[in-house]
């Protein structure tokens, strides 16, 4: 794939959290070019690295080739001859451009909320279902277009989740009822985000919506496609969600109780989740992690600061996979919010796309 | 009951840390004074704030009364006068010593791990099951005993669930199911405990022995004593224990279901949390909070900055109790792990003894 | 002075994080009582509790007389009936309505740093130049007024280095050269201030204007009223500031070299610094401590989390105390940023004020 | 250079935090070969995965080459056939083992204090004096020797401050005047190394025996060899040593005085840094960095967290380079403790050795 010319990339909120880290990955990309940066109108008409002084806040430098790109508004005429778009905007602009942009023809691999519950949007978490993509096509003919779509990706903290449910039940069958904990990072508020006084030798068990965010796209995600409409998973799921202080890398417990009896034991458990592989793995994604699912044995792994690098944050980590004695299984989860939670899962999608057709 | 005269109190493990906290909390205490002070021979012989120089971690200064008591080895015979030991000896001294000062007939309160499933001794969280302090008189009976015996107190992580789970049961009848995920802060390893590289912008998923902990304890605790003998209750618990970069202060986010059917719903249960009062209250006992649970009604506490200081740490703090998608009831609480979670405990439980004339 | 009535005060900035510290400060005190709150325009109309909500950031809780005071904006009609007016107001709104109030013959006690530098406002660190109030009087008479008048309390890392420069200049004469280094503490930023996202695991070697006003304000505070104007001192001062992940307390190591030769030893400077004591105590000051500075001689002291809280943070710590290979002299200074160095100096500087007369 | 067949490696300690250290930066390194790897008894007879069970606490992965190499005792006669031997022990094994070493003509480099004032060992910090490895022979020659030494690096806040100070006194003269303050990171101290409780929102304002190292330490690093004798630089250095919570990279904030007048401006001082190079830089050794100091112009860098990993933390980063109105100059200089204030230290100083002949 990467003899063939590259596409034309467009990225919406170029200077913000997520906007950094896509900028990161797609710099030096074999599929992707960094074409078109769009941003508040407080930044248009500077140069990258300008619009971002101060702000940019990423252990890598500015990749040197976006440095100097001037940054515009995000209005659709300077994106018409983007052949993807990718959204990292906070949900209020997002309602502004993203329907805009996909009614003017374009393809949308969107990083916010808005669209995750659209009946005609998939909302794919790619190392799970990348076969909803297929509903493209349903939304393309219900708008009457020919190349525009919007695709999601998920909340991070329901993405590193059901990576590993999603690996269960390929094996086991259906989950029937799942408790899950979260420890966020600071890093998934974005920037300036949560308050050093809030969070500095503090736990806080609140963040605004969470919750509900992965009770309901999980059941979305883990159901499936029929007759042109999503299906949702029979799966009941309670959230308790609180951020930590720790930068990167949100660590969950998990609790599960299968719906086929008897269930699994752990060393099925643990066998199940090392051998899952998908379709992104299959098809050579370039973003795509090696291995989807770490699975450790040491007793106190995973840990957000020792693994939530490992493969470059694209896959996660799960460890501490045990008998529950109230559901069947319970293990810890960890994933890196800032890639696999956020803009590597929209990249992925985006590859998957290409490799699939969709955006040809 | 402060006009008595105060009853001679001895400590053991005086310069560690639970020892710490036991001398702060005894200081000016209306009902005991500290006589003898017991640790490793390394400190025998030196004054109290000799012994301690450079491992006095306390906010607050070394007692007056305290400074200059000269610090002795733990062997019986300097404890013969007391009326009352606690012990904040680590599992390896205590099971060297405490079952030693029973036999000399002396009253142990201890806060070590030992003796808390032992067929004879209470397991006392002071604001749930005061009522098992009678088991005294058994483990007397049982060893030819008139004065000498152990009770014990709780692991810090089981002390704060369990508070408000027996405000649920005394409501509403038994649990059937509880599903814990604990954020625990460093100070419940003790000193120098937690390396900082480890829990530094981290969490470790893991503490060794903790969800055993809790998963027994609670079963003893919220049993009943019938015939000379525990009655475990029929709870099923299942813990994620959870280090977090957090000094004082364990959050624990809990989903229960009744056995009752319907259930209470958020509103009952929090007037149920509010209103659980307990012996300590009744007794007037010294040290126990005026209110045993603090509901929050603010979306995001409590916190363990903010609210573990609460009432000196004697009570817990509960919120966002609202409805569980899975089980029927979820919520936060947080307890100040150094203190209900440590010393409080034993100094309450013996403030309850002495109150119903177990010290006389 | 207890049994007089207690003065009314007027509180502006009433809600924000130096006007709680005001609150709790002012709450159960013998010659003060608050009496008018002022805040912005959009907690005007509540009651202090609601107007607070959700931003409420202290351990304690809010004092019960306040909680339902109604507060209102600042229009200097509300606080005409006021003794006393505390203002914590950020420097903005600080320069709209402070000359206003003092127009309007009221005493402002003020945090902002507008009046600082002004050549008729008092800069008054209550540990070290209450004797700078007489220029109250030349003030008033400058600006034609009774009673009106704004005296104006230092920057927090200011604060804590000048008390002890204070103390050794009192004994040992003028300081020609200081060099200092400072790690500060979060909430000195106020709220939300600092981002966690940049300072948690992290140094932030740069406060904005800090390093100026501290090398300014030193000059003017250590200086002295000659003739009805200030007299800087001829210290020089080098300052390096710094963030650093600690909630309460900064942190400053300090070399000094002295005019006098020889300069005093290590042992000469602790016995000058113990002995220190200023007019806040001998006029016996509520608020004041009872030790202006507590030398520490434990090798590794003081720290922010175990020293920041002693005398309730309205004195210093200091440690360290040895010689020089450049200077003279070094050590460390550790002072709690909202405590002596924020709302407590305002609020001693206000009862020196009244022992001395100037507030009749 | 790299045609040539690799050198075998001996490492001392290899097990430790420097040891890890070692075995990273050895992992595929073009010159060098792990062969022999020794650690303490405890360790012996064990492959090198189970030698660091629960103990390998890097981001990277064990290098697959080294998983499996039994690790053995620090007995020389393993040794025997190891061209270089990087020792990362401890003060204490090192005084037992490395003179040992070098007494059976095997060159050790050393990260451990035991010889760094040595008369007749150079003490070199690779991007300041590699030129004083001349003193190899000298020590040779002394000993009767026909291989063996032992050359040290710099303890690692020494190492940060001195490459600045180099950079300054090659262009402008010498240095008359530092006072330097230091915020070090929790994996200075190895590991467990810092408790958590002791660290954790707080500041230590002393790190024993520091202060001292960094003063002396400079004066011979920054001196020259004359005659076959080490003659140390005249600067004066106070040196204030602070342990943060960070994780990795020491920022230390630093005030220079030049002894030529008139001093350079700040200006001037940038360039100068800027233009800096090394001969570590010239001989193309592997593991120097490309530019010895990265220059921030932002008013707020350098960051340990953002910048510590720069170049692998081979460089140093200098920012905020400014006038200081005591001395001439101030700025701030941040070093990746791990890195080039360790074990990279120790490395480059083999490749210079390697380049230079003092290896066959």
């Amino acid at each position: 794939m990467s003899s063939s010319p590259k596409l034309r990339v467009g990225l919406l909120g170029a200077t913000g959290t997520v906007g950094q880290r896509f900028i990161l990955l797609l710099s030096g990309h074999p599929n992707f070019e960094i074409s078109v940066l769009g941003a508040s109108s407080s930044s248009a008409g500077k140069a990258y690295k300008d619009a971002v002084a101060g702000r940019w806040k990423q252990v890598k430098e500015i990749p040197r080739e976006v440095k100097d790109v001037v940054v515009g508004d995000c209005s659709v005429d300077r994106f018409k001859q983007c052949d993807v778009v990718f959204s990292g905007l906070d949900s209020g602009p997002a309602a502004e451009y993203e329907h805009v942009f996909r009614a003017a023809e374009l393809r949308v691999f969107s990083n916010a909320k808005n669209y995750r519950q659209d009946p005609l949007c998939p909302l794919i978490v790619p190392l799970v279902n990348p076969s909803h993509l297929e509903m493209v096509r349903t939304q393309q003919a219900s708008l009457g277009l020919q190349k525009g779509f919007i695709v999601t990706n998920a909340n991070c903290s329901t993405t590193g989740l059901v990576i590993p449910l999603a690996a269960l039940e390929q094996k086991f069958g259906p989950l029937e009822l799942v408790i899950a904990s979260t420890m966020q990072a600071i890093s998934g508020a974005g920037y300036p985000g949560v308050s050093a006084f809030d969070v500095h030798d503090n736990v806080v068990p609140f963040i605004s919506g969470e919750e509900e965010k992965m009770e309901q796209e999980a059941a979305k995600i883990l159901g499936h496609v029929q007759g042109g409409r999503f299906v949702n998973a029979g799966i009941k799921m309670s959230a308790h969600c609180n951020r930590v202080p720790v930068i990167d890398g949100h660590t969950e417990t998990v609790s599960v109780r299968f719906l086929n009896r008897p269930p699994p034991d752990a060393e099925q458990v643990k066998e199940a989740l090392r051998q899952y592989t998908t379709e992104a793995q299959q098809l050579k994604c370039h973003s795509a992690p090696e291995r989807a699912i770490i699975v450790h044995e040491e007793p106190d792994r995973p840990q957000p600061r020792l693994d939530r690098d490992a493969q470059n944050g694209a896959g996660v980590n799960v460890g501490r996979i045990r008998q529950c004695p109230v559901f069947d299984i319970k293990f810890v989860v960890l994933s890196n919010n800032v890639m696999i939670g956020a803009a590597t899962s929209s990249v992925i999608n985006a590859e998957i796309a290409l490799a699939k057709g969709y955006l040809s």
